[in-house]
Parts: C-alpha cells; sequence; structure tokens
C-alpha cells in the first residue's frame, strides 16, 4: 500500500495512525493513473499547529529583522536549487512538461531570489516599515504623525491550488516570511506530493527558523473555527470555494484577513492596427497558443476570451490552429517531443469537457480541436488512445454573438479559449468588463493611441494590462505570468485579491498604524531620526565614527560661511553654468523668484559638503547618492550658509563589511531661514579600519 | 405640519408625495424634543440616481484632472465657509455644543482644505496615478512593468453616522471627489438635516460637476441589490449593520468594495512612569476627560477603556472627577456656559443607559456620575429636569478584574468609560489587543523604552496609536480626533477599514493595475517619459520652451567635457570638500569602491548643469530641487563626461502661471557607462514672456 503523504506541524513530520489511513484519498499519475501517494488528515491537531506558528514562529521570526529574513531567503533559494532535480523527477507526474516545471519550480525559486533582493534593497534593516511622509501636525513641530507597518501577530494560512504546487506555496511564503509572519501551506491534494518535496528540502536544510513553515497534507474542514484576528488566509482556487470560506464568521465579523485568488475568464485584445502581416498579429497569435497550451490550460491567468476586430476573426483563426498543427504534441510529458502533457486528473478532464459542453450549448462553434478522447503520444514514444490519463486537445471556439453571457462567465480549466469579432474599441472595453473583473488581459497594439483608449477602458477590471508589440515582443515575460515585481490578483471575479508586487505582498502581512508623537518619540518608534527629536553636536565628529559607534542623532553643526559675488561668478565659469539668474542682476530681478542674482543650488550644497566633511580617511567611505533636494530660500550675495547634517538611518548590511547612512541635511542663512533640505546618503564600515601599528 | 427634508438626485431636489409623506419619520431637537423635520424616501428611484452617477457623474469628473478637482474642494470649502452660520445654527439642534459643532463643521471644511493641498501637492496633474518605481522586466529594458491606479467606473455609496453629519460627509466626499468617482451621500437620519443643509450650500454654489454628488435623504432598504463591481460603499455605523451590509452577494461575490468604520472598544494607556505629579499623568487626566465629554462622548474614537498602573487606579478616579466637576456642565448647548450636550436622541440615551446597566452587572462599579436622570441647564439659563431631553452625564466605571468580557466588548455610546489596572507593560499590551481590534489607543509615558514596548504590542491591533507626553501635550490634536493627513480605521472590531490618511484615500476609490509594455507605451499610458523611449534631441533647447510648447522626450544631449586633476583639486579649493578620495591617491585607492582619486560627485552634477543649461533669460524660471540622485560609476581624472537631460513629466498649475517640470538627467563617461542619474526639478513658465517691442 502506498504511504500516507506527511504533514510537518509543530516542528515534527506527521501521519496519521493505520485506522485513519484507511480512509485516506489516492492521487494518481495524471499521464498514466497509477497511484502516486495517498493523503488524510485524520486526527491532526490542526488547532495545536496554529498556536505554534503564532507563539514559537513569531517568536523565532521576531528576532530577525527584514534583511536577516531576506538573506534566509536566499538561502533557501539556494537549497532548492541544489536539489531541484528530485522536484523535477515529481512534477512530470503532475503532468507537467519540462517547459512547465520550469515555470512552477525554478518560477517558484525565482520568487525567494527576487524577494530576498528587495528585501534587501526596498526595506530597512529593522523590524518596523515606515510607509509615507512625516504629516506635521502643529505648528510648532511638536507633534508629528507618520504611518507604519507592524507585522501582523497571527499566522498566514496559506490554500494553494493544485497547477503550480511549488511556485504558488512560495509566492505565498516569500512575503509572508519576510514581513515576520509564519506561514502554514495546505496545498491542493491532486499534486500535494510535489509541495510535500519541496517543503522537505527546506526542511532538511536546517535553515528554517522554529514554527516559521507548517505544512499540512489534506483537507483542514475546520481551519476558520480556529482563527482569530491577526491570522490571515491567502486562498487560490475556485471562486464559489473562496465565496464559502469568506462568509465565515472569523472573516466577517472576526477580522482575519482573506484574499482570494480566483480564476478569472481573461481577455487577450487584437488592436484595431494589429492586422494580417504586421508583427502584433504574429506576436498576439503565438502569445494565444502559448497561453491555450501552456500547462494545459490550467493556468487561472490564461487567455479564455480572444476579442479580435470583426475582419480579423478569420485569419487569426486560421493562423492559431497552423500554429497548433504545427508546435503541439499532446502526451506523456515524460516523452521526447511532447509539448502539452494531460490535465492533472480524469475529475479535471471531464469537468474541462463539460464547461466546453456548455459553451457549445451557448453558441460557441468548436472551430479548433474537438472533445474526442485523443490520440497521445506516451512515454515510451508510442503513440495511440490514453485510457486512464487526463488527456485533451487545445479547443478554440468561436461565437457569432460577443453579448453571450457564457463567453464571459464559462471557464473551461483547460487548453480553451473563446474567439469573438468585435467594432469599436469602446466595444472591446465593454467586452473585458463583461468579466467581471480579470486577473489580467493583454493587448496587442503598436499604436499608443489605442493602447490609452483601452487602458482607460479595462485598466479598473484587471490586476494587470499587458501591452505586445514589435518592441517588446522578443522579452515580453507573456500574458500568463505573474511575476513578483507586479502585482497578482484582480477585482471582482478574480477574487478581488492582491498577491506579490514586490514590497506591497509584504506590507499585506502587516497592519498599517498611523502613530502620532513627538519627535523624539517617533524617532524611538521608528528607529529614523525626526527633526526636533534630540541630536548630539559636538564631540567626535561622525564620519570618524563606524556604523558600530554611531548613533542617529549625532550631529555636525558647520561653521557658517559668507557667498560673494565674486564666489558666484568663479562658479559660473568653473562648471559653465551661466543662467542668467546667477548672472544677470536685471534679468534675475525680474524673474518671481529672485530678488536679484543669486547663488546656484549647486554652489550651495558643494560649499555644505565642504563645512560638513571630514576629510581624513576614515570608516566613511562614499556618498552614493543625495534625496529629496529642495531649495527654499534663495542666497544671495553677501548671505552666509551653514549646516546642519545629523544621522538619520543607519543600515549595516548582513553580508557586507559596510552599510547605508542616511544623513539629514538642513541648510540655512544668517537669519536662520532654511535655504535648502536633503538626505545625504553615504557608506559607512561597520568597523574601524585596523590601524598601523 | 413639517416639512420632508428633501434628497437631491438626478440634478434636482427631490421629495416625496403627500401619500408617502404621511408615514415619514420624525426628526426632533436632542435637547427640547421638537420636532424639527421628517423624513422619507417613499418613492425615490435610488437605481435611477445610481445610473445618473455612473454616467453623468463620471462623464463630468472625468473630464477633469486631480488638480482641476483640487481646486474645485478648496471652492467648495470656501462657499461653506462663507455660509457656516447657518449650519452652527442647525447643529446645536443635534446636542451639540460651539465646540462640537467646530469639530463637525470646521473639522469639515478642514478636510476638504486639506484634501485640496494635498491633490496638487502629492498627485500629478493629470488623471493616471503612478505606484512605485519602473520595475525593469527584461535585460534589454524593452519591456518594463509599472503600476497605476485609474478610478473606480462606478458610483461612491456613503453611509454615515448620525454623530458627525457634517464631517462624516466630507470627509468621504472629499477623496472620492479628487478620485474622480461621483458621491451618493446617505447621512443618518436623526441629523439628516444638518447633512441637508451642507449639500445644499455646495449645490447653490453652482460649483458641482454635474453628477458628483448626490443625497439621499432618508432609508434605503434595497441598495445593494442595486449595486455592481466598479462601485464602493464606505459605511460608519454599527458593528451590526456593517456585519449585514457586507453579507450581501454584491459585496461577497460581485466586487462591490465596502468599508466599515464601526465603533471600536478604543483604549488609554497611562505609562508606567506618569505617576502623580507627572505632567504626563495630567495630560492623561485631561484628555479622558476631553474624550468623556465631547460631544457628550458619542464618538467612535473616544476612549472607552483606561488602563492605568494598579497603583495609579484611585489617583486617576479622584483626578477625573475633579476636573469633571470643576469643568462639566452639562445642557442645552445654546445655554451659555454648558459644556456637553445631549445624547442625539431620547432613543440613544436610552441605550446608554442600557449598556451602562450590562457594564455595571458583569462588575463595573460607577464611580464618577450616575445613570439617574439630571439637573441640566435650559436653554433660558435655568436649572432643572429636562423630560423631553436626551441628557446623562458622565460616567466612570472601575473593574476589578481586567479580564471582564464586557469591559472590553460592551460600548455605552455616550459620555462613559471604564477603568482598570494594569500591572506590567506585556499586560497592559494584552488588555488593548482583548478588543479585537480599534480605531484608537493613546499611551500617556514620556519614555521612550515604555512607548516602543507597548507600540511592539499594540499597533497590529490599531488603525492610529497616539503618543502624549510633555512636549506634544499642548500640540497634541487629540486621542479621538481622526485627522485628513492620517488613516482613520482600524482592525477587526473596528471595522477592518481605513479612510483618510491623505491620498491613500483617493487611492482606495481607484483600481491599482500592473501594466506592462515597451517604454514607449508606458510612456503614452503614464504622461510620464520612460527611459528607452523615443526622445527629440536637437532642434530648439528645451530650455526655450514654455509649458505650452514643451513635450516629454524633448531633450538635450550635452558636448562631453573632460575632467583633470586640475579641475579636481580646484574644486576641493573651491568648495572646501578635501574629502581623502579626492586628494590623496594612495588612500582613495585603497577605498573598496575607488580606482584611485575621483572626481567629486558634486563637481560631476555642477558640471552636468553647465552643460544643460542654456543660459539667457526665457520660460525656465528655477531649478528648485533635485532628486533619486545616485553616483554609478566613479570619474578618475581624464575620463569624460556629458549630460542627456529629457523631458519627463509636465505639471502646469491650476492657479499659477508657471508649473513643475521634472527633467531625467544621465551623465554617462567617455565608454558610454552610467556615471549617475537624477532628475532635475524646475519651475517653467506656462507661456513665452512678450517680447519687447
Amino acid at each position: 500500500m502506498t504511504d500516507i503523504l506527511p504533514s510537518y506541524v509543530q516542528g515534527e513530520w506527521w501521519t496519521p495512525d493505520a485506522a485513519a489511513a484507511a480512509s485516506a484519498t489516492e492521487v494518481r499519475d495524471a499521464s498514466t493513473g497509477d497511484v502516486i501517494a495517498r493523503v488524510s488528515t485524520e486526527g491532526l491537531d490542526l488547532a495545536g499547529a496554529l498556536e505554534y506558528a503564532r507563539t514559537v514562529g513569531q517568536a523565532s521570526l521576531g528576532e530577525l529583522t527584514f534583511h536577516q529574513r531576506a538573506v534566509l531567503l536566499k538561502q533557501f533559494a539556494l537549497a532548492l536549487t541544489e536539489r531541484k532535480a528530485e522536484l523535477y523527477e515529481l512534477s512530470s507526474r503532475t503532468g507537467a512538461t519540462k517547459q512547465d516545471s520550469w515555470v512552477d519550480i525554478d518560477g517558484g525559486i525565482g520568487v525567494l531570489f527576487t524577494y530576498s533582493g528587495k528585501g534587501r534593497r526596498e526595506m530597512p534593516n529593522s523590524k518596523v516599515y515606515i510607509d509615507g511622509n512625516v504629516e506635521n501636525l502643529s505648528k510648532d513641530g511638536s507633534f508629528l504623525g507618520r504611518h507604519i507597518y507592524t507585522r501582523l501577530p497571527g499566522v498566514a494560512v496559506q490554500i494553494n491550488a493544485f497547477n503550480f504546487p511549488v511556485w504558488g506555496s512560495l509566492e505565498k511564503f516569500a512575503p509572508a516570511f519576510l514581513a515576520g509572519v509564519p506561514t502554514i501551506v495546505k496545498p491542493a491534494t491532486p499534486t500535494g506530493y510535489l509541495a510535500e518535496a519541496m517543503v522537505r528540502i527546506l526542511v532538511e536544510s536546517g535553515l528554517l527558523p522554529a514554527g516559521s513553515l507548517q505544512l499540512v497534507s489534506g483537507s483542514v474542514p475546520d481551519l476558520f473555527d480556529h482563527l482569530r484576528l491577526g491570522d490571515l488566509v491567502a486562498f487560490t482556487g475556485s471562486a464559489s470555494t473562496a465565496e464559502r470560506l469568506r462568509a465565515h464568521d472569523s472573516v466577517q465579523t472576526g477580522g482575519v484577513r482573506f484574499t482570494s485568488e480566483t480564476d478569472s475568464i481573461n481577455a487577450s485584445i487584437l488592436g484595431t492596427d494589429a492586422v494580417s502581416g504586421t508583427p502584433e498579429f504574429d506576436a498576439y497569435v503565438k502569445q494565444l497558443v502559448v497561453e491555450m497550451t501552456t500547462k494545459a490550460g490550467q493556468k487561472c491567468t490564461a487567455i479564455r476570451r480572444a476579442f479580435v476586430p470583426e475582419a480579423s476573426v478569420d485569419a487569426v483563426i486560421d493562423a492559431v490552429r497552423a500554429r497548433i498543427a504545427e508546435r503541439v504534441v499532446v502526451g506523456d510529458p515524460r516523452a521526447e517531443g511532447v509539448t502539452m502533457g494531460p490535465l492533472a486528473s480524469i475529475a479535471q478532464r471531464d469537468e474541462v469537457l463539460r464547461q466546453v459542453g456548455r459553451l457549445e450549448e451557448a453558441g460557441g462553434e468548436l472551430v479548433i480541436g474537438s472533445t474526442d478522447a485523443p490520440s497521445v503520444m506516451h512515454a515510451d514514444g508510442s503513440t495511440g488512445a490514453a485510457s486512464d490519463g487526463a488527456f485533451v486537445v487545445p479547443m478554440l471556439l468561436r461565437f457569432a454573438d460577443a453579448a453571450s453571457p457564457a463567453l464571459h462567465e464559462v471557464e473551461a480549466f483547460g487548453p480553451v479559449a473563446s474567439i469573438v469579432g468585435y467594432g469599436s474599441l469602446d466595444e472591446a472595453s465593454g467586452l473585458v468588463a463583461r468579466g467581471g473583473g480579470s486577473l489580467v488581459t493583454s493587448v496587442a497594439t503598436h499604436d499608443p493611441s489605442v493602447a490609452v483608449a483601452l487602458a482607460s477602458g479595462i485598466a479598473a477590471y484587471n490586476g494587470r494590462v499587458l501591452f505586445l508589440d514589435r518592441d517588446d515582443a522578443r522579452s515580453s515575460t507573456g500574458h500568463g505570468s505573474p511575476l513578483p515585481n507586479l502585482v497578482h490578483g484582480g477585482p471582482g471575479r478574480a477574487g478581488g485579491g492582491e498577491e506579490l508586487g514586490g514590497i506591497r505582498a509584504v506590507l499585506h502581512h502587516m497592519q498599517r498604524t498611523a502613530v502620532q508623537g513627538s519627535p523624539e518619540m517617533l524617532t524611538a518608534l521608528t528607529g529614523v531620526w525626526h527633526q526636533g527629536a534630540a541630536s548630539q553636536p559636538g564631540g567626535v565628529h561622525p564620519f570618524r565614527k563606524s556604523l558600530a559607534e554611531l548613533r542617529i542623532g549625532d550631529q555636525v553643526v558647520s561653521a557658517s560661511r559668507t557667498v560673494t559675488l565674486e564666489d558666484i561668478e568663479t562658479f559660473a565659469e568653473f562648471t559653465g553654468d551661466t543662467f542668467y539668474a546667477h548672472m544677470d542682476e536685471e534679468a534675475a530681478a525680474a524673474n518671481p523668484f529672485f530678488p536679484g542674482r543669486v547663488a546656484h543650488g549647486y554652489l550651495l550644497v558643494s560649499w555644505a559638503a565642504g563645512l560638513f566633511v571630514d576629510a581624513a580617511p576614515g570608516p566613511v567611505l562614499a556618498n552614493y547618492g543625495l534625496e529629496n533636494l529642495r531649495f527654499i530660500t534663495p542666497v544671495s550675495p553677501g548671505d552666509s550658509i551653514r549646516v546642519e547634517l545629523t544621522a538619520k538611518q543607519i543600515s549595516p548590511r548582513e553580508t557586507d563589511e559596510y552599510g547605508e547612512v542616511r544623513w539629514d541635511a538642513v541648510l540655512k542663512n544668517q537669519d536662520d531661514e532654511i535655504v535648502a533640505t536633503y538626505d545625504v546618503l553615504t557608506l559607512v564600515a561597520k568597523e574601524q579600519a585596523p590601524q598601523p601599528a
């Protein structure tokens, strides 16, 4: 008897006892029907697993900063890369071709790498994330407001679909982990053995903080009864299941965050300019065939509705038919030459054929493919019927009536799309909207005015819109590919959720809170120095301090220096910047912003550097940039300037011997008016260099 | 018979016919019980009003940019300011004191001013809002990703509470209007006459774009049946009503956005350091009394739970009692000297007394105030019982058992709070969390370590946290005041919504969509030039073009200029910036980032200005700043630099004769390596100055 697929809970691998195992669900190879594993959670202590996440998981992740978690994500990615052959092997049993497996396995690993990089580049090396700017709430600057994100205090439960067992797990795990929220992942039963193998590699790597990742292999019927405020659920699957889960009290009134990604009836529009013979026409056809056949069309982002100018419908159908005939070989993915595998299970196949039947009843004419059992290539290279495999061929249905509700509502979750003609761009937009909210729509056009017109009509109905043309057809990542950089999700029928999108997904696992207080308190709460908080001027020049020695609030208050007309002319001559505001008294005075000739802004910031710098070699390694420079008060000949430079944020790097220091710079004139404000960005060594003996 | 309060729908004032009017609801003066108005929507064409918003309202708002809408918000604020005496007059009938009315009326007008300013400062003068940075999705830069917000295509339905009829309407209307989404406002019946007066002033101002604001005075029982994807509902009121509305199919599966702000059991913590005699103790007591009595405690943000170190409970009760005795005069707000008015209605009074009874049953001991009918001051200055007014006195209940569920769950929506002692800071955090999610918690402490410890425990359970101490006690806007700058809302019991928070609330009325395409397409879609899109070098120097003439993509490609060691030394001497990386070959070469002595970054950007500037007077008025400067490749003596400056974003101001132009600046060396990138910010005249004849 095949083994029961284990779960990983409370730090241990777990399987049900023998009695429970008798009623386990069998999982079969998609191509051959062989039993691969059995699945059961009979007797699993789900409440215990949740509480373990909330206690042990929260505690271990809470000890790490964003950067430390990000470094671990990269190590997870490396651990999986090293053993990915094991995953590819199992993946073929799900019906995935090598290309499909690459999307799932390397795609999933890629998400970890991306989040590792973004976490370190775009988040601070601390535990609080700041959102937006300081809001000054009082005239004297003693009362400020700011928005911060802190992690949710519960557990992230991730309920995934069967089609991408690795990617689907990792795209949710990575942002949760980066946020500091422990994960319980519940893969879909038909392909859960692949997710189990992935989790096993991570567990065996020894890198996982205690309680940060648990796996439940099997069903979780009473899950929502155990959830509470501070927990969140990310569900991927059917709209009907999402609806049922969302209706639970814990979501409706208990404050559990629930997001769903459900299959949507995504569209792809051929622009009015993209007639047969244009590169956009070819790119459109190529993309449509890719989307129909990749993963045998079992993608929530696949194109279901092709909207094509009336006059181009026949040409598109012919081109798609030709390309499928030329490129698509259906069969067991372990056979050489197969480009499209079976559906995930016999049950899925039957469901797809049923939905195709509904589309036909609603007026869809099957112009490519058929619902008959196909002849396929077997693993041994032979060809013929496959009684135990879940095979279908690519199918395209043509609708004469664009208003047919089924076209916009019925989804056959396989290699199936519908095509219909449209008249005007407004009509095309209207058809997209009829989908009731989609994950993605793509548009093939080389005409920016077509792109703008369609975007204004369809953007609000989509989570993502891709514009395909001759300039990006080769480099495009494709209609159906969610990317870690971009939000994945869509309004309405698509589930209303948002995942990925870089740091946006991390923040989804955190609570945004407005904090109000004195500059001193906001400095303490955020770890970032706020104007008005205590500073430490005098003493050792802060450029002489290593990261280990430097404290936020350490400050240089410079001497003041008087700007002369000669200085301005010298600078103009040296730089070539003879703009009239610096060189022509009469023209400068006529300018609405200047009293007469004024110093160059670049002169002021250059002098400021001269005023604050400590020149000798030391821990400060480089000035790598400058941000948010604003010139407030013009400086006339005879005015003096001085600078206050204060250590604002200190971010040691986890994997380098230095880190970033952000300095708050304020230039003032002899009347204490603010001349300019900006942030100076420097790299500073973690430790003092050893001194020569 | 009193007139029926009209609605304003489809561009006209509407009242039900006489037959329907017979069953209208009567609304009474809170202090005297006199009938003020009657309310009915019998026969109102709600579906027509919604469709009018989606068509006429969307069209008229769609013609305006963010800045144009922002300018209108200011004009609305001025129109209301001019006639605010009418509003104050009506407001006193709701039971509001002058101070209460100021919060509602001037507070509401203030929201309009704030959004007008923020809209112009923080949003572009266009119709698409960009979120975050460019994501490069291909090696050759031909395929980019970006996130944009476009407005929702439907209607914003705003269902408001009775306590702040003006502010409550305007705080939702302002961001919806700025987003370009038409509003239908439905005030609460008991005080809807004040909202009606506010809407009437706006209508009579003649400033409202057609369909941008409609008013429904009365109930809307079948509202949700008429809503669909693209519409959104912002509800303020009781948690039970919110629960019922949220459960509707249009929200659960139809994609209608629903947010709610519900009354939460907010907390206020006295820090362990803030013992009697400290300024924080006094500030805590003062704030608690203000929160209990302002608007007679009818605020969703009011303090309901006072958490105080065990040892300080008696001292706080005594101080609160003394302050109430000294400061609080209950009565008709039209009487001189009254500082706390009645509740909004007799029904509200009865409900509050019922909830106080529940708190008492659960162990709460009434240590201040009583549930007996109070003697109050009448409008004529006399004092005595008030049989027809909804009066109660401030009440404080003491709980011995901090674990009593009622303390954390029962809300008496009036001048009522509970006080309980705590031991450790962890315990105080745990008590806050028991509220199940709150709008706001305040903390009185002068110890940053206390603030940090509490913040880490409570931030995720609150939409806002205020830290009160001696530094901000005078300037604090107070525990109970939502501000347009800061998010208003909270997780869990507080409704899970977010409102206000500046532009965040505007974006809530828009859909975020990831767009992918070539630089050319992203430029067309966003109105912002993207690196890699077509540019127009040569021809007239772009500094010679007014805003009317300039186009994004207009470009200067400069000559190149060689940097010598002498230049570096000249610059060091002139600026005083003798940092060793510029002056000491050996030390510079030992630095991990430099090959040897390198040019100052400030020299490079100063020279770049000299290379790209067109010096003669013209439309370019000033360089007011610089953003996102990054130094990429160091420049050694003998290297040459040149600059490409490209018009990136053009933002004419609505109310000035000039606007902002953002330029993309790229410095390259003789090997085409990128030396530095940044944005140059300039002010440019809308038109060429007239030439002297």
